[in-house]
């Protein structure tokens, strides 16, 4: 308890929530490391597919960013459009739920979910993989080092929205800043130097594995669509904006994309004039800085704070899944815990989960990004595409003002990503892709079976509309099973004495001396009440009277069984271990029995 | 529960516990393992001292190895007039208490615990790490291998002493019969053959480190007392044997004695004839076997045998070790639990807790044998020497027929087991020894702990001796948590209005929209129950209700508050997660809260 406190603070007021919302300069810190962190493997992506085709196809690397430059501005423009139409919070799933109906909304739903663990494990390997490669020392305990990372982002979480947010700003601006010196001086660098020497780069020269052909260039298209994977983070968490929120997640929503276009397009732009080729043993992003820094402290700087970017870029993805979780929730298709508000006004179920799926993934692929990269992007787009569709539905059924031109950028938003999610699904299929696609549908299978499991809970418990309550219990006997007499076992009888009724003390007999003793204090004691002394043969005091019990209830389908349970408890919680568990395991036994009621009556021991 | 009935049978009646007693034939296999298995070591050790003066000195094992013959003598003697005196079980702890007084017996008790424990996991590891020498493979697998074992070996002795006995007799005369071979052809073949070849066998000659002194010898007489450990196993299981117990016990005790004796001067014999020298990688054991049967099947044979009995040792410690615990349970020094038989009339928890202990010594000192033999005989020979004296104490109060004989054959007993601990301690002490004295200080004190423990129970439950009963609480308050109404509501509310009295529903107000409903619906079918709506400004509903319980239990010291929880089963077990845990989180909060009574009214869904 002192320890949860310590790790995420005291519990915030209800009313205290409105204060809890983000300023633009955090929300920005919050919502775009996801979509800007792509920048440090998106190049990287398209020229390893480009490559195949030989270093003279590396040219085209140039009009396939150009074709990413141009899904992100479509993508920026018709979310625009979803963020100022829903300012609860416009995720794929509520757009896809109020406009198209419920199995568009929930495949959706579970594509994202499956995204947002896949972004903290790929983030969160991928980051650590950046620091193990700086300091090799390090790489045998990447997977404790990765576990480490999410419970440090699970903890900021829990501390609530807006501490996360300012504890995690200062170091992606830190980032922003160095990568945004590295493009901006490499690029001017490209205009003003002459590219350095081609051999020293192209050893051994990339033999063509394969032809360039239009399907290897939309390959590598697919590949980069990696880059704008995040970008609909924001439109989910619109309601953490101040006020007026759609305005300020817009705002927030054109600064992330013009960062993360300049970025990317200076990363390719670069990358094609220094003719950089891919290594398996240095980043792109890392040839382009030793290039344009040396080995100068701004190298390091830029290598550290593309490390950073990564694992915020799974901070990212806490702020968005508890939101998506907790509309579900809301809707039956997940637990009600899941919609709850914790101590620090956070969804803190949703957040334990995500950490808990991405740190399970994490280990059983012992943080081999590569084998869960192949998985990454389908889901993004098939939600992508979904969100837009709907708005495309939307316009043409609700209409309203300038509502034609609204049709044509959701229109163009809807084609461009649903073009994308089959190149990708198409180009992706076999190496992992499938995998996703039963993912999504077991977990929507999953959201029907908890939906109607609580369906059928409200019809069964639903009160009679007519007025007429259940009938009662025509019989009730009232047990107290006693282990001997004592100053515990007379408070649990006198207060069961206190009702009138068919009482009956339940001794189950292990040993015949200890019975006899039993019975003449009960003589004494048991103010007239029955004792009922119960054969043993196994030993098991707990076997006899459930036994007992059970006949009872089987004998009279109109009697109920109220069980008073005379416990002993400790002063001290490590004393409980002295104490046979009887009492708990006989009330373990009976919570799931019919028509039994249970009573503990406690007698407290002071030391 | 299908898994516990596979592995350990289906309980048994108590009536069939007189049929669980052991043949002599089956006792001997189970209890003389661990005494027995002790010859594959004890010549070696006796050797390992005397080597440090020189391959000369190595001729003094034979009078040492006499020595050792006379403490068997004087132990089995000695412990026949206790089996005969002890038909109950006469355990060191046993005889002491009786004799000599509470702390002598807690002294023996845990020094016998702690041995119990250090002979499963030496055991354990010896024959294991015998295994791995001949199939080297399975060296990386030696832990595993050492928890595999005493998991079997628990679940064995879980199935009741009778089927554990004949599970491991067979391989127990196996063992002895191989070894028997060993001794038998090997004793003549010195009378018939000439010694083999010296040389062979002193390279590198022995040179001395230390001269012959007589602490020296008295040193390897020290450890070769680790011979003799085990020998008491037969006096703690009188009770096992058939009837006539004492006598069957005691012929057994000879039996063993004899079959030990035997081994152990054959053995020590052939290593003096065949000028046998300790070596680091092959066994003096192994050494004997293979001069006398090459490399033949029965070299082989040897072998194997040595490795069961070594195991069946640790399984002899599992007949003990549960006998002194429910021992001491009966007396209040340990849980009640340990006391109790289990479904197959064998003390379970002792089992259990003798398997966990052995198990985490073997992970911590990952199955090193060396760092725990220096810990190993001392715990024995302590317990030993109270056994003795208290035999001393008894014929000297109690007297009867031929006191003065029995009091002369304990005396020597005393007298020579006295002597031997204190070589034992002295030589010992600072390889390990002092951290056997320090875990049986802690041992006692937390017997004594425990102990009064139950008293300040036994006390603070206790009856009035007069009879007055203690006063009744004054005033109950109903109080009846609910979430909504429903028909899990309307019953709890029906059974608690069954009795009149203060009758109040408390609901917690997280949502204004919601609360209002619930007033509503609480008008149609409250029955004029109060509802109380707490405010939360925390939202946590257990927080605010648990606040309002401690409000009214503060402001009248005589009021108790009975808790009536409607609670909602689903039809499932994994529906569970469905479901807020709300009410067990309220029943773990009030449990420990005194002057409060909880109620628990089941509502069951069907599906």
């Amino acid at each position: 308890m002192f320890l949860k406190r310590w790790l995420i603070g005291n519990p915030l007021k209800t009313t205290q929530a409105s204060h809890e919302r983000l300023s633009k300069t955090i929300a920005l810190a919050i919502f775009s490391s996801n979509a800007i962190s792509s920048v440090a493997y998106g190049t990287e992506e398209i020229l390893l597919v480009l490559i195949l085709a030989g270093t003279a196809a590396l040219s085209w690397s140039i009009p396939v960013s150009f074709a990413i430059l141009f899904l992100v501005l479509v993508l920026t423009i018709s979310y625009r459009q979803i963020i100022y139409e829903y300012p609860e919070g416009g995720g794929a799933y509520i757009v896809a739920k109020t406009n198209l109906g419920e199995r568009p909304a929930l495949v959706a739903a579970a594509a994202l979910m499956i995204d947002y663990v896949l972004t903290v494990a790929v983030s969160i390997a991928a980051g650590v993989a950046a620091i193990t490669s700086a300091i090799p020392d390090l790489f045998a305990y990447r997977e404790s080092l990765g576990l480490l990372a999410i419970v440090f982002i699970v903890i900021m979480n829990l501390r609530g929205v807006r501490e996360s947010g300012r504890f995690f700003a200062i170091p992606t601006y830190f980032s922003l800043v160095t990568l945004g010196l590295l493009v901006i001086i490499g690029t001017i660098n490209t205009f003003f130097t002459s590219p350095p020497s081609l051999v020293s780069y192209l050893e051994p020269p990339g033999k063509a594995m394969e032809s360039l052909t239009l399907f290897l260039i939309l390959r590598s298209f697919a590949a980069g669509c990696s880059t704008v994977t995040g970008m609909e983070v924001i439109s989910n968490g619109v309601k953490s904006f101040r006020h007026p929120e759609s305005k300020n997640a817009a705002i927030t929503m054109v600064w992330m994309s013009t960062i993360l276009a300049s970025l990317f397009m200076g990363i390719s732009w670069m990358a094609y004039n220094y003719h950089i080729l891919p290594k398996s043993d240095e980043t792109v992003v890392s040839q382009l800085a030793h290039l344009t820094f040396g080995t100068s402290p701004l190298y390091y700087a830029v290598q550290i704070g593309t490390m950073i970017l990564l694992i915020l870029a799974a901070n990212s993805a806490f702020a968005g899944f508890p939101h998506l979780a907790s509309n579900l929730a809301r809707d039956g298709f997940m637990p009600h815990q899941m919609a709850t508000f914790g101590d620090r006004l956070v969804f803190s179920n949703g957040i334990i989960v995500l950490g808990l799926f991405a740190g399970l993934l994490l280990v059983t692929f012992e943080g081999n990004t590569h084998a869960l990269i192949p998985l990454y992007a389908i889901g993004v787009f098939i939600s992508f595409t979904l969100s837009q569709a709907g708005m495309v539905k939307r316009w043409l059924t609700k209409k309203g003002a300038h509502w034609r031109k609204k049709l044509v950028v959701n229109g163009i938003g809807a084609f461009t990503t649903g073009i994308a999610s089959l190149i990708i699904a198409s180009t992706k299929f076999l190496q992992g892709a499938w995998i996703v696609f039963l993912l999504i549908t077991i977990l929507i299978v999953m959201f029907q079976g908890i939906r109607s499991h609580y369906r059928a809970v409200t019809e069964q418990i639903a009160l009679d509309r007519r007025g007429a309550r259940p009938p009662l219990p025509q019989r009730n006997i009232v047990l107290i099973p006693i282990g001997g007499v004592n100053r515990a076992v007379i408070r649990a009888v006198d207060f069961a004495r206190s009702r009138p009724g068919d009482i009956r003390a339940v001794f189950v007999d292990t040993d015949p001396e200890e019975s006899a003793k039993v019975k003449i204090l009960w003589a004494q004691w048991g103010c007239g009440i029955n004792l009922i002394v119960l054969p043993s043969p196994y030993r098991s005091v707990l076997g006899s009277l459930i036994d007992y019990i059970e006949e009872i209830l089987e004998k009279d389908r109109d009697t109920w069984v109220t069980v008073v349970i005379p416990e002993i408890l400790p002063a001290r919680w490590w004393q409980n271990i002295l104490h046979n568990q009887r009492a708990l395991m006989l009330k373990a036994a009976l919570l799931f029995k019919e028509r039994v009621v249970l009573t503990d009556v406690p007698f407290h021991l002071t030391r």
